[in-house]
């Protein structure tokens, strides 16, 4: 049993992502494996992380040390973290100066809190860097990377060698001019675009917090760690970060460090021309503990209490404000915009070298720094074998929590999940979809341990609850109603953090679908760095009446089609939505967008969770031979009224073949074959009906058929009324599909 | 002259919205012009608004007492107040009764402050709800917005009569669901998405700001008005708030007054679920001057003495926080959610009329209510007859000043300010779009008084600073680069406001474009609302090279080709550059994006300002009969791509003819004709190209044409390196012309 879960959980955790474009094919990670022993409870020897000398400690001394470590904080000799911070900020000069591109400002400023976070304070295994219990990091100002990259590649992360500093934001490099997770293993989550890294990295610790409080036990503490960020000016003026951090008071994630890069400029120049607000008293008034380093250049000591009160402060997120110099060591260029996203030039390069002390050939790693990082391998496998060997234990106690929590760490979903989605027949009530997916969240909870979510403010109109479960708050952590207020841009962000931070996390987030566009920023993020999140988004178009226009979607669908790995359903009726539900459950590497309805709808014939899971499918044909007269297309609560106009066609002699186009990506990826069975290209007489653009429809109506739709803003009336006057009507499409057949 | 010029002025003021959909082309507001004496210096007695007995005051008297009343704010009669008050809240409940939809529970609570504003505070003049000088009043929590309806039918406003008031929420009526500008006389701004109204109030009082530093001189105060708004707990918790109200703080707005209608409940209950900052002290971190009145259900005279704090603090905007009850006077729904978002029942009603000693049938105005608030009407043509004197007089004192005010104001533009935009021949160096469309901007600044705009902290990459001008900052706000710093929404949403602010203000701002997906709900805005905003919009596709995959954008040209009312430029060099300037200058009720290269473009032949203009039209062409072989279609920096496939096809003898889509909207706007002749049905060989997804390109190409575009996401490397990769050449363009002809 230990032996084959322990493969299994190895298995799922080092299943590198799929390759996204041609650059990463060809560079996969290659980790190695070696000191990676899986679950297996094996006793190991080590040298504790803090000490240099190699001393054996036994497991049980080993497990104080490693909890106590962060408090401990011991000095390393001063001339070594000199050095080695100098390293840093020379491997990312060198870097960005090699490709000409990139951000060396942040790296130089930033190097000593860099270096105290990833050499004195985070505990990872470097060989197996989806080790669960691990400190999670995260840059939010994603810029400045190659410090992140200069740190993997000291840490020993096989992710980034020398060769691979060497081909920054190049083609096929592993490390690109942005942090992603999906290219980098260790990076943990997808940065860059400003505010989003302080929101996922809420949602990492919202993940800790919740996990530990389900999971651990008054003698086994299996989920511990802590969740660091750095973020910079750029992050903190970000609406999304206001929004993530007011949530992160709120639920009190005392286990989250954010580190503010306080340099004062940004790329327009000094933040004193838009950015002049107390960043410190914003915090404090959001809940945050906070801390000033006044010297975050060379102040190693004020960096390191500053971390060690952060801990001590259990019931507070804390911002550990750290007044840095941009480009610290540059002579010429520190302390100003030019340093933030150029290159330094190799005069300047020269120069910062002189200014530093630094005799070393670009990309060098002084012996004795290396020497220095070297003791991380041997001490990250020995946290993991000591924390696997706890897991073991853990296991024996308490066999149920254990299932659960390697469902979460591994997202291998229990057997025969599937079978509690609820099926329908035409005889099933009327329902909003709103309300079947309600039904779904419902039964999936209850056979998926790492299912959570919630909404912006509108649980009640989103139907979101999880009704067996409470509210996730701040003493309540172990409950799984996340209520995210009025903030939709950081629910998105948090839940990318959630999702990402184990495969098993399953979260869902709702809003109104016209509010996609308030978290477009944290959808996008999902989609590229492949964090499964749900997003629940009901009063999918005009048919939610009377709060008009401004809450009537039109273009949302289109523009989801149209942005790549996300997966933008519209179910029907029930077996759709279950469908739909059921893919995304699935694909935990993709996110997934639910169109549903306000309004009732019927549960129509033909409908099922094969056909949605297919994209497009037959809902109803009354012709032979692959032929009929004519095809109408419908999604979501059209599809109704597609067959009405069937009905009416049918009545009229004339053959027609109804189509449910649930999600046009899933359809994408069938075989030309099954297309040609459902859409056969001899029949050219096809009309869609959607309420929403026609933007896109022609790709399948054809250059003759015809798309019915809104391509203009909506209305303020009952639904009804609005249906009516705009023109969505089974009148509609029985006239359209006489003009095209 | 003062003639013709009050009325171009008068014109242009009552310009009313274009329909847009079905319900508004009969909802057209019937103002009566009646009291408007346009800009001519006429005599005029009335009574002082402050005083209800009737007074004849010299044109001095009024003048000093008109700005001097907000200070005075002299108690009315207590007990027509409450009548007053209680015909608000009645008037809100009768509304969303007889709609059965709608949003009860913030009239019923904001009463109080509602009717102290619109009765006691502000200046306005409800025949002439465009007149330049009023106050400015924005309903950020628009879902309340039978508040703002009531209030505007007891102040006078034509646009809302009872039967308005019957018809709440119906197809066809001027008070949709939600406030819209473009429907309802008397409402300035667009709200219901949540943060948007206070942004957007930021953005007006910028304009007054602005405005009055360029025009008023010590002996005219031409320009002087408040701006009020009224927030929720859901605005507040809104990230796009947080960075407004940063920047009002920075800008030191002081004339700029915010109600914070503090009521403890948002739609999923009490705030405490999700809203636990402490949101006085974040507004003190801000910059801003905090009130709070802790009775703001009966506490009349604590809001009077705190609006008139707010007055007496000149370099910060004032937030007062207003403790309210939600529902206010329902005796069983009061402080609960149920009275947010639904109509109190019959039974409800009842009570609440029973509760509030309310005898009156629904929608009764009681004779007194009625009386009380007639006198706004006289008094509001006065100030507008008053302050058309004083600028006949500003008029001949400061002819130049007054002719770019009227211009501000009018939107009527200099003649000849077309003129100023820049032309390129091939000769012309190759440069980025974004350097071209700087060229422009400081063209357009040079002609255009009312041009002013910046970016979220890249105005160096965007290339939008105005070199004849200094920065917009608290202490120079009559200069015009603003500077918004990494706050895209709240930039959206702040030139909203100042598009909305008068007619002849042309916002600009600017970000990469693929953070549009931070400022998509402002930007959905502009469209809904006719705000005729200029995104610049630059570093448009893969193009960018190494900044990667979170900063490429790929989706970003369809979606917002699939949005209503908005257009979407991608110029291929600079004649198209300022081609799309001139369109979006021209169109000041519809938005416009461009979307502008990082990299250099040669200047191509055949491109020009008309040609750009249409959206769509032909390079170049060597075949005759309106019959190429074969149709390239190319757009931004693909044009080049398009342009260089057709010389080595015609080396190869084919004809061929290059089509620049600079702008699909424009293009969907041309006859059937003209369309013809760029893309004639019989020729179906066609082929696009576009570094971008090819979503939505089937409708060009047709059914037997090849889209070639960007499907997924982008790569971190040198951009000639991805585009080579990604097969973006006119390699590809040759193979697939040979295909499909």
């Amino acid at each position: 049993m230990a032996s084959s879960s322990s493969l299994t959980l190895s298995q799922a955790i080092f299943s590198p992502s799929l390759p996204r474009h041609g650059s990463s094919s060809s560079s996969s990670p290659s980790l190695s494996f070696s000191t990676f022993s899986g679950l297996k409870s094996t006793p190991f020897t080590s040298s504790h992380r803090r000490i240099l000398t190699s001393t054996t400690v036994t497991k049980q001394q080993f497990s104080v040390r490693a909890s106590a470590a962060v408090e401990t904080l011991e000095k390393t000799d001063a001339a070594i973290v000199e050095k080695s911070v100098n390293t840093i900020r020379f491997l990312a000069i060198d870097a960005v100066e090699k490709a000409n591109s990139g951000h060396p400002g942040l790296p130089m400023g930033c190097a000593p809190m860099g270096h105290i976070l990833y050499d004195e304070v985070m505990k990872y295994n470097p060989k197996n860097p989806y080790w669960f219990n691990r400190d999670r990091f995260v840059l939010s100002a994603g810029h400045g990377c190659m410090l992140q990259y200069a740190l993997l590649h000291l840490a020993g992360y096989d992710s980034v060698q020398e060769d691979d500093l060497k081909s920054f934001r190049q083609w096929g490099s592993r490390i690109p001019g942005h942090p992603e997770n999906f290219e980098t293993p260790g990076v943990e989550v997808t940065t860059g675009p400003l505010g989003q890294g302080i929101a996922n990295a809420v949602g990492l610790a919202v993940a800790e917090k919740h996990l530990a409080a389900r999971f651990n036990k008054p003698d086994a503490e299996i989920v511990d760690h802590y969740t660091y960020v750095i973020l910079g000016d750029g992050c903190q003026m970000e609406g999304i970060s206001n929004e993530a951090c007011s949530l992160a008071g709120h639920w009190g994630l005392g286990k989250l460090i954010a580190f503010y890069d306080d340099n004062h400029i940004s790329i327009d120049g000094d933040t004193e021309i838009a950015f002049t607000e107390d960043v410190s008293a914003r915090f404090e008034s959001l809940g945050w503990h906070v801390i000033w380093v006044k010297n975050g250049n060379t102040g190693y000591d004020e960096i390191r209490a500053a971390i060690k009160e952060a801990k001590a402060v259990k019931d507070k997120p804390t911002m550990i404000k750290v007044t840095t110099t941009i480009g610290f060591g540059s002579p010429n260029k520190a302390n100003s915009y030019s340093v933030h996203g150029s290159a330094l030039g190799a005069k300047e390069v020269e120069a910062t070298r002189n200014n530093l002390g630094w005799p070393y050939e670009p990309f060098h790693v002084p012996e004795d720094v290396k020497s220095h990082w070297s003791r991380h391998t041997p001490e990250g496998a020995a946290l993991e074998t000591e924390w696997n060997a706890k897991f073991a234990e853990y296991e024996k106690k308490y066999p149920e929590e254990a299932a659960d929590l390697k469902s979460i760490i591994t997202g291998e979903l229990p057997a025969g999940w599937e079978k509690a989605l609820p099926t329908y027949t035409p005889e099933s009530p009327a329902d909003a979809t709103r309300n079947l997916s309600q039904q779904n969240l419902n039964a999936l909870a209850k056979v998926l341990p790492g299912f959570l979510g919630g909404s912006a403010d509108l649980a009640s109109s989103n139907m979101t609850l999880l009704k067996m479960f409470g509210d996730f708050q701040k003493n309540t952590p172990e409950e799984r109603n996340l209520r995210f207020g009025v903030r939709e841009h950081g629910m998105g962000a948090i839940c990318n953090g959630i999702a990402l931070h184990s495969l098993g996390l399953i979260p869902y987030c709702a809003t109104f679908f016209v509010f996609t566009d308030y978290m477009r920023g944290a959808m996008r993020i999902s989609a590229l760095s492949e964090a499964g999140v749900i997003y629940v988004m009901t009063h999918d178009s005009i048919g939610l009446g009377e709060d008009g226009p401004t809450h009537q979607p039109i273009e949302h669908l289109a523009s989801f089609r149209a942005m790549p790995n996300i997966l933008m359903f519209r179910p029907a009726d029930g077996n759709e939505t279950a469908g739909a539900y059921k893919v995304a459950v699935l694909k935990r590497k993709t996110p997934s967008i639910l169109a549903l309805s306000r309004q009732k709808l019927p549960q129509l014939a033909g409908t099922s969770i094969e056909g949605a899971a297919k994209g497009g499918y037959i809902v109803s044909d009354n012709s032979s031979g692959n032929k009929p007269d004519v095809i109408l297309i419908g999604t979501g609560s059209e599809l109704e009224i597609a067959v009405k106009a069937a009905e009416e066609l049918k009545k009229e002699g004339k053959t027609v073949r109804v189509v449910s186009f649930v999600c046009w990506e899933l359809y994408d990826e069938q075989s030309s074959e099954y297309k040609e069975s459902v859409l056969p290209s001899s029949v050219t007489a096809r009309v869609s009906i959607e309420a929403g653009s026609t933007f896109g429809w022609q790709k399948f109506v054809g250059d003759k058929g015809k798309a019915i739709g809104v391509d203009g803003f909506g209305a303020s009336a009952p639904a009804d009324k609005i249906y009516k006057e705009f023109g969505i009507t089974a009148e509609a499409v029985v006239a359209a599909a006489k003009q095209v057949s």
